[in-house]
């Protein structure tokens, strides 16, 4: 049994919070969920940090050096400028997924540009609600195969 | 009577306390003072904070949701960069005014753009001490009109 | 008593005009009343130029050299390109307010980028009908604080 | 039952033969053959094109429309310029995965903008053998929830 | 009598076949046929080539030389990145007009570049189903006045 | 009967005036005439205005609204700058064709770029003496499709 | 005896009168004396037209056209961005000099990109007061060699 | 003996045909036979394939591949964009050598930039009729000293 | 005697803990008890913060004013976008030392952009684990020297 | 009387010896000839230096100061890439004329930037022959206004 | 018989003393050797030169005018910035190659630009020690067919 | 006992003697003086080198191979093109210090960039007189360290 550390950035607490009639009413504690049952197939634990702090993002991923075997991130904006995100995710030698909900290419021109995705192993993007539970299957799948 | 957040972004606390021959004497306690008289005068209630925190003015933002009917915040250096406030600012329904008390325009080349601002209702930058009254008082006449 | 001279750009003798249904029934004309009412109750005086062609815009600056405390122009789209009506901007000494009645940063990409502001005393964009009046008042207080 | 078109741009074909001491030795009948097991757990069906010709990759997202529910494509050195690429799985309206094996982030500059990624509901890169299958799953789920 | 060769470029073999209640049930076939009909009233040949491949395109250029007098050439996304395709035609010495039936101009930001347009006669976009025909015709008057 | 407003932009006075030996001798008043030729026979009337003045052209596009139903605009060296003729355009709402007697795109890298063309229905560029009449042709096919 | 015709543009009928502490009491009318002062030396006349309106200069360069040996500009701000007037200039087939009373080079960066110096014969920049009648003097030394 | 194939790019096929009287009446076929007879002198073999056809050239990049030394290939207008032609060629192992008969830095700004040269071993432009005989006897100098 | 601010940012607590075998043992206490130990030669006081947390470090910086002479700062990633931190630099008035332990120029291309050099007096980079110690050496003889 | 320093770039030695039927008989020695001849009038001595060595030029300046009033200098192609002559200029605290023989604004693309202009007090080019004694000219009035 | 001049640029004197196991042991000595003897075998002379030194290469340019029919040159590191060796070579009208011994579209991202290469007749690069034979056989083939 | 080579571009031998009342009566050789003392307190012995001649330095850096433990260079302007000067360094294996007495970041746009920087082990700048005797500190601690 391995633990992967998911980390949700800036914003995304407001999941399922926020004109629902529009992005429906899946809030972050489902993603969650679906994250931690994914997990739980595969005999895998979950620990989940949301924060709109840059720092405590990189603390987390400080603390799951040596403790976890993957790390799957969904950067929210610091994506586009948190090199030091990007540092600290270099800097941990397990499997890496970045992982977004929506398809950053397909919006604003500054979402089109990651400074996180050279450092990582594997990046999921634009798959809504079931990118979660994938880019933990995924992580499970690269845990298995190390 | 409606609630009115002032956020103050990384160094304005320093506002008056910094080479006060040059700068003038004003604090932010006092352009605060001024923004809670403009705000009273026009039957609302202001709350402001101040912080160097980027993830702090993200989590009072998110805070303001359902509760205020008007943001007017002073970004700082983050403007050139945050695109995580400018995510926090594009969920919050009610008006956003952003404002500046100095040019930025007319300053160095990366004070130019904003990443901020393509998410905001208004923009008011280069009135110096009367800008806080004057950022509140548009944000009443928005309010109003809404 | 002092002068303010207002100016507006090109094409924005239309406004009112074009897609009421849209855009509301408000016309320059309203604009200037609200203006000179709102110049009237600080003690000021208005005079309103309307223009499409730069050189108007420009000869009306000059004109206001010497007597006027303060000019408050919406460039419309001049604000792109025209380095000339910067330049008889920087050669007036008194307040200069740059006022757009949209948020030119939430449009096309050329919009972003203003060659007058640097040149200016203040900004003032996005406040729609209010802009005009804000604007006034802002000018008013500058004069006031010279 | 739903038809899912899997396309192989330029070069994958060589995947296997070429230096297998580092690359390994999965050739792409091998990740097709993943990709058929995936398809079939799912109650679906895989059609397979790799070609080095952009035509016939157009050609078969042409072909697919009203047939297929979802394409799933790797378009190798494709994703940096074929705007017509692009603009044919533009006009398919099922799920599009775009699929990578290799982390084009973390290679030379050039492989960093992908012409396509507008155009796709999701992308998924970096996961190796495993991503053919994993895309597969993803493509899946789309269609079950759409 | 004179030969125009007319050439379609990737994905408008889709035309009218693509979201009929948006796009109109004019087919590629309808545009060959008003193309065919302009150029028998002027006593003039058309030679149509549609094709999703670039090297077919080259080729009928190739085959033009020395037999038609025009070219009317809607590259589509060729027009792009295609250099082979501008190469060719910049070899062919007869009247060359470059079709578009939207304007590119109004769309992408990619779309507003053509790296064929330095080596045409002309350009005609935005037209609709009439660009067709206009080309057409625009062609013969070129080759009348030749 | 509709009513066609051609507008000729800055240096276009001087057709065949300049170097007829090169450009011929053509001038902009046989190139009216040929575009009222050509309306007359689509029973339309042309109004025509040359002008080195932006200005001029601008308050010409506003008399055309509520009056004609279609623009034909030489913009002359204003295409790669004057945004304010893109705002008089935006805002007009018949058929808006942009002409270029010459191929801009074979020319100086300035010319490359037009600030106009995403704002108007077409563009008609390179056709030389013929460009006049055939964007008046134009004109008359969209107002009769209208 | 030919005649030179000498342009100022923008806001150069504002020297002498602005900041005469800086700039001097040198006036515009001081600047046109020197120069027919010169041109007279040389047997040659002086018209002179200062605008801050682009059409007028460019009416101006039209009219200079079969009477004029030689055309002295002052571009002011239009330097930068009026590529109408480089096309008057490039059409006017007598000597043709750009001239600037301060060094562009050393001021703000927009004002180090002349679009209209690719078309004259010549430019002087920096010399002052004496820039218009060393400018004349040349204008005068061209005509002589031509 | 060893197989050197050579590969020629699109619109390569025109050479001697067109223009002859300023190209000279070199044919592609004249530059294949003395690649040939080159060849020959050292003992080596040539494939020659022209193709307007990117695919057709990477399936002859791929065919080279065990049974080849060397590849020279001349790209014609694929040198600018065709990334699957690069990753063709990185995946040859033998000697690579980019040709060019003139000399693409002394034409346009697009010519100037290979983005297949970092993939090769070496590149031989401007030599005109005599590039195609100096890149063979390079390559079997290459394959000597291997 | 005076006190020296040591501020060390993101990612560098990690220091002497990460691949050992690779960048040695010396963790980052090593380095503040050489700084410590340098500083106490020249008669002086080191006040570390290490952070993660850009807030954290404005802080610092801020409570640094008014009571140390120097501050010397390795900013790790916050180097090259932290304009909040540069701000906060810029309003300390004693000697500021910027301190890289490895070369940023000599790595990837986004190292080699500082924002916060321009608002220091000094820069250090690439001296490995004598930067430390030479940097507040060197912090020492400016304040000597002041 | 005062010392004139005058100095040519590089190649500039070939003046007259290169096509002179294109570029006329005039050799370098005849300019300064008549450089010296226009010194003389005013009662000026010339000091000339031509040297395709940049170090050279950079001692000349050097050795200029405190000896010469003006330094009248052709820069050649170090125009547009010697930061150490523009440094070398700007510690210069005389008249320093920038002079080009042709007008580098309409030629090629890399000859439009000077690194020298923003450290000189005026610029003169495309006065061909002429100029050397218009700058020699120009640096006396300079002088005699300083 | 004629000459050909061979310039060596910048750090080509350290070929072979620098990490010959490496590089190998060819010096200079060894390549000029081999050149000197294919120049033989063509019957032709060459001259040596290698300087650190741009003026010395641009003198040695200058002196072959008039008396070689060829210049071979490895320009090393002025190739991306010496416009005065482009220029020299601009005046020297017979053959000339541009040599260069690695592939610099291989390296980093500043050896892809060559300032010189629009002036030369070829260039060469990529071939290692067989480039320079290469190349003066290319010369000699040149000053053959010319 | 060790040799530092200490090498000072373009310009430097100004110092001292420019302008005293603003940079101080510090010249160059009291730098040498001090660093030459720094260098023996640690045992070590410098030759020094200033040269406004590019090819002067890259000598001197050649002549310091084998016979140098270090080599301390403040390029001057030469920092911001001298690809050259970066080649030379890259060929020394030494210990490399680049040196600025004033911080280039806080200066013009063009200092901002060093072509030298990624190949030197570590650069201190902005230290005034005092970075001559901490580069030369600097240097001897690395070769101790080496």
């Amino acid at each position: 049994m391995a633990l992967i550390v998911l980390l949700s950035g800036p914003n995304l607490n407001l999941l399922g919070d926020r004109e629902p009639e529009v992005y429906g009413y899946t809030t972050l504690a489902d993603l969650v969920d679906d994250a931690t049952a994914a997990a739980g197939k595969r005999g895998h634990e979950i620990e989940h940090t949301q924060s709109n702090h840059e720092g405590v993002l990189i603390d987390a991923i400080h603390a799951a050096r040596g403790r976890a075997a993957a790390i799957v991130i969904n950067p929210g904006a610091f994506t586009h400028y948190s090199y030091a995100l990007a540092d600290a995710l270099a800097a941990f030698e397990g499997v890496k997924i970045e992982l977004h909900i929506s398809n950053p290419q397909a919006r604003e021109a500054w979402r089109r540009h990651s400074v996180i995705a050279p450092y990582v192993t594997a990046t999921i993007a634009g798959l809504g609600r079931e990118g979660y539970r994938v880019a933990i299957e995924a992580a499970a799948d690269k845990i298995a195969s190390a």
